[in-house]
């Protein structure tokens, strides 16, 4: 199975490309998509547009998962990241790749295990999750990263449980163990708040 | 000069074509793309992205004008109404064609004068200035209308004096004449807010 992640932006826009079957997950690419703000604003979209419609065309991806937009304060940025989602959403339909979107808290949930984790958390789980000597950058590629893992892991729970749905699920088999290993090593830093 | 004016929805897109030059403004055509909520999302956007893409094509606008997104107190309404206006505005500059942006005030203030105009009033200005002989539906049609005459005003206004701007300008010319006799028939309805 292999899942495009997605985190989407006007001026940046992070992408992953991620395989898992039964054994590890593994990162086969990863990209910041980005556009100036010196170009129009419907030119921005076009190229974005075009950046995703290659992506999915070189990765060929079986399913996509696209982080929601976390409803900022600032009401003109969230409305740029909407219009960006719109036609990342539309390059992915036009694609035939299947779509499921996560919140960052479910996101932040799968990969971390709790929704409070913080950005460098959740940057060292991915890290250790895909097997990487360093963590990747920007942001928004971590978080591409991150979306796709939950999906993986979102698909691998549902296997294991038959469908059934689980806020905080034990995990399973070597990706189980890896998470377990990650989690003791990320406690060390930053204990689970009670 | 041909405008095509947008009021974008996920559900109800209005769309409406109006010429514009030296003599009065006449309405080409005019109609409500519609999306059905039991497509996929990804789906409807792709709808929403053909219709656009194929009314582009059939009528060849010069400009477009597209509304800005009131923000609604609903926060999933608006991120998915900046959806569907990202993809339009990929579909307009895929297809070349130069798009300007217009708030509801903006709107209300240069077709109906003032920017708390009701919704009816828009609509029977609307009416008015394009001499039908009936009231467009639905809303998002009149919206539509109304945003592409705001571009003609905007563009003529500009003309007139030589690209300055002013909140409340004095109409001029034919098309001058009939706003204020519009806008006279309008104030015997509702006057004026002092």
């Amino acid at each position: 199975m292999r899942v495009l992640g997605v985190d989407p932006g006007l001026a940046r826009t992070g992408v992953a490309v991620i395989d898992g079957g039964v054994g590890a997950l593994r990162l086969v690419h990863a990209v910041c998509v980005e556009t100036s703000p010196e170009v129009d604003g419907g030119d921005r979209l076009a190229g974005l547009f075009a950046a995703i419609e290659k992506l999915i065309a070189m990765y060929r991806p079986e399913a996509a998962a696209v982080e929601e937009l976390f409803f900022a304060s600032n009401r003109r940025s969230a409305m740029q990241v909407s219009e960006a989602r719109g036609v990342i959403l539309l390059a992915l339909a036009r694609g035939g790749v299947a779509m499921s979107s996560y919140t960052p808290l479910q996101v932040k949930e799968s990969v971390a295990g709790w929704g409070a984790a913080t950005k460098p958390q959740v940057a060292r789980m991915t890290r250790a999750l895909l097997g990487l000597d360093h963590i990747l950058g920007p942001d928004d590629v971590t978080d591409a990263c991150a979306v796709a893992l939950c999906h993986h892991h979102r698909g691998r729970l549902a296997a294991v449980t038959g469908g059934a749905r689980s806020r905080r699920a034990a995990p399973a088999g070597r990706l189980g163990a890896a998470i377990d290993q990650a989690r003791r090593r990320q406690a060390a830093v930053a204990p689970h708040p009670t």
